[in-house]
């Protein structure tokens, strides 16, 4: 890999990446605030969200954007963009390839996390980045869905909308990516899946296909998730229903700091950790 | 180390620490529910909480108790006396002492954290146990304080107590115990404190000392604990005191999940995951 002032890595499609995960925020939080302003259901009278925008920096290299929206339709949505470069923590480079040796890394990649007003619109979660360390380079994201109460055509349409931007690339694979993120997104303690599932892919080499298909992941997901969103924002619910939404946000919030990678990643490297712990829910119960 | 059905360590002493545990148990619960009758600040108009226990067997050797009540000084507060045995999964042997041979262990304790509906009564950590592995046996435990508003005069006494009892005991060493309480209830990622501290020990060498000091740290906590609930609980409160106590809550379940020895031993032993993570907030913010 060529060598820069922000670490590893080839400089163009470094610049590329980030200015994407730029981009596809921007339309994230612009299709979001849609939502916000349709709404016709509980919590009308309040005011449509907004999202607000907080820079940070590292010590050590880099920084990043949050954008927070806390709406009427989204509950709590934090969405991050960050590119961050140096070295890692002794203990945690046998966890990553290629960062045995001197331990330089550069990392740029959007992260995103909706946790809903209404128990029956589901809370989705979605992340891509671009990693590079001193010999190797690569893509890596997923998308998963996580609705305290599944709805078949929801779950089924959000898996075709994946399996289609996967079979449009010959990096990916989608039952192999589909499978992945059945295992990697499962409460191993609670022997549970965490939500109905999505796609996860890591270590996917750097090179034109494979940032192709990590736009078309964020392309897809800025699709396909509005309108889950809209089919059920408008619906009636009832107490019982947000007492089983908050104990289910209590699952995922275990995951996420038990067995998440990204949160995992972004304690062990000295990120912000306001903007690594953005994908907490605003409201969790262990009944 | 003597063997036996119930794996390795000195059967005599195992019993025994096994029955304190039980006695301590019923001890903490009898006077936590004196504490739900005197209640006569906010909830008094709330039947007094009461105790229920559930036992659980755990696959691979052993189980426990879990005691919970959730009561109107309490919110949530579980109490779990657990004795099991087995053989250390592969990657978990290398953190243990004595663990690397054969990865047999037996392990008894008791655990306790206490989350109260008053912002302004300290939440509570308690835990003692006793661990065998193959080749070592040893007494480790702690207690830690956690009020949302520290007062200055509560800290110092649960201090005071917890100096007491480590200044009777030769394998005690209350400097090193309350330094320790500091740098293991510590957030690594948000650089602060989870609450004011106490004591925390482990890898105390198992002996008439180790396990008589074992219990005085039981007997403490049943002393001090209940006397700083008193002073708080019929203080009255508002809406602000309460979010505030909520969030504080969030960081407490982060610590929990992310650093915390006990949740870690539970989980990677496969213990019962109601019983692990009983000690998660019942309602827990991030705002």
């Amino acid at each position: 890999m060529n060598d820069n002032a922000r670490g590893p890595g080839e400089p163009a499609m470094k610049a590329a990446a980030t200015a994407w995960f730029e981009e596809l925020r921007d339309r994230i939080c612009a299709a979001f605030e849609v939502l916000e302003d349709e709404l016709a259901g509980a919590f009308k009278d309040r005011p449509a969200g907004r999202f607000s925008r907080q820079t940070w920096r590292r010590d050590g290299g880099g920084g990043g954007t949050m954008a927070v929206m806390k709406g009427r339709v989204f509950e709590k949505v934090g969405v991050n963009v960050s590119e961050v470069w140096g070295v890692f923590d002794e203990t945690f480079r046998a966890e990553i390839p290629g960062a045995a040796g001197d331990g330089r890394f550069w990392a740029s990649g959007i992260s995103l996390v909706a946790h809903m007003r209404s128990p029956l619109v589901p809370a989705v979660h979605m992340n891509t980045r671009h990693i590079a360390t001193g010999d190797k380079a690569w893509f890596g994201g997923g998308a998963d869905l996580n609705p305290p109460y599944p709805d078949e055509s929801d779950t089924t349409d959000f898996h075709a909308a994946f399996k289609a931007a996967c079979d449009a690339h010959a990096c990916a694979d989608y039952d192999r990516f589909k499978a992945w993120a059945d295992d990697y997104f499962f409460i191993k303690h609670r022997g549970m899946a965490r939500g109905v599932g999505g796609i996860f892919y890591d270590f996917v080499a750097a090179g034109d296909d494979a940032f192709s298909f990590t736009r078309d992941v964020g392309e897809t997901f800025v699709k396909v998730y509005p309108d889950l969103v809209r089919r059920h924002m408008d619906e009636p619910w009832d107490e019982d229903q947000r007492a089983h939404q908050l104990a289910y946000r209590g699952r995922y919030a275990e995951f996420n700091l038990v067995y998440d990678r990204g949160t995992r990643f972004g304690l062990m490297t000295g990120g912000n950790p306001e903007a690594v712990l953005m994908s907490l829910p605003p409201v969790a119960t262990w009944p």
